[in-house]
């Protein structure tokens, strides 16, 4: 699993993490794994998809995963869901 | 692919959602796919591990899809991404 790079999304705009999972990409990496908590999901779902569709048309999504994580806060713990999109090329 | 169960996830509170989706795996449903758009897919996800987590543990993740859609609306045309998860039993 070497060559393998992580993108964290969070409020930023999109193309942002766009650029930083292109940009991983050109640098060499086999694969980017998209993560993102709580309502940063949706915007990891459009970096990912505007990563494919509009800059390399090469790469499919390899795997998908969600989860709930234990966020401790003053109020106590609360849970929130995760998500991890991993990119990488096609097969050929 | 008979007994097989949409749910839509919109801007409602997740315990909807939630519901519904409890509720066809009571009535027979074999899986149940979620479905959200934009903004809502972090609800979808929040949805999908309630789900699992607090209410039918026997239940997991068969298969996740994103994808892009366009939307016509007065401006002319956007896309939007759009998620599905499908949730089944656990082989026993």
């Amino acid at each position: 699993m070497e060559n393998d790079d992580v993108v964290y999304v969070g409020s930023k705009p999109v193309m942002n993490y766009v650029l930083a999972v292109v940009t991983q990409f050109n640098s060499g990496a086999e694969t980017v794994t998209i993560k993102a908590r709580g309502r940063a999901i949706s915007r990891a779902v459009d970096v990912a998809e505007v990563v494919r569709n509009r800059f390399l048309n090469n790469l499919e999504v390899k795997d998908i995963l969600i989860s709930t994580e234990k966020v401790t806060s003053e109020r106590g713990e609360s849970n929130v869901s995760s998500m991890e999109i991993t990119l990488g090329n096609k097969p050929e």
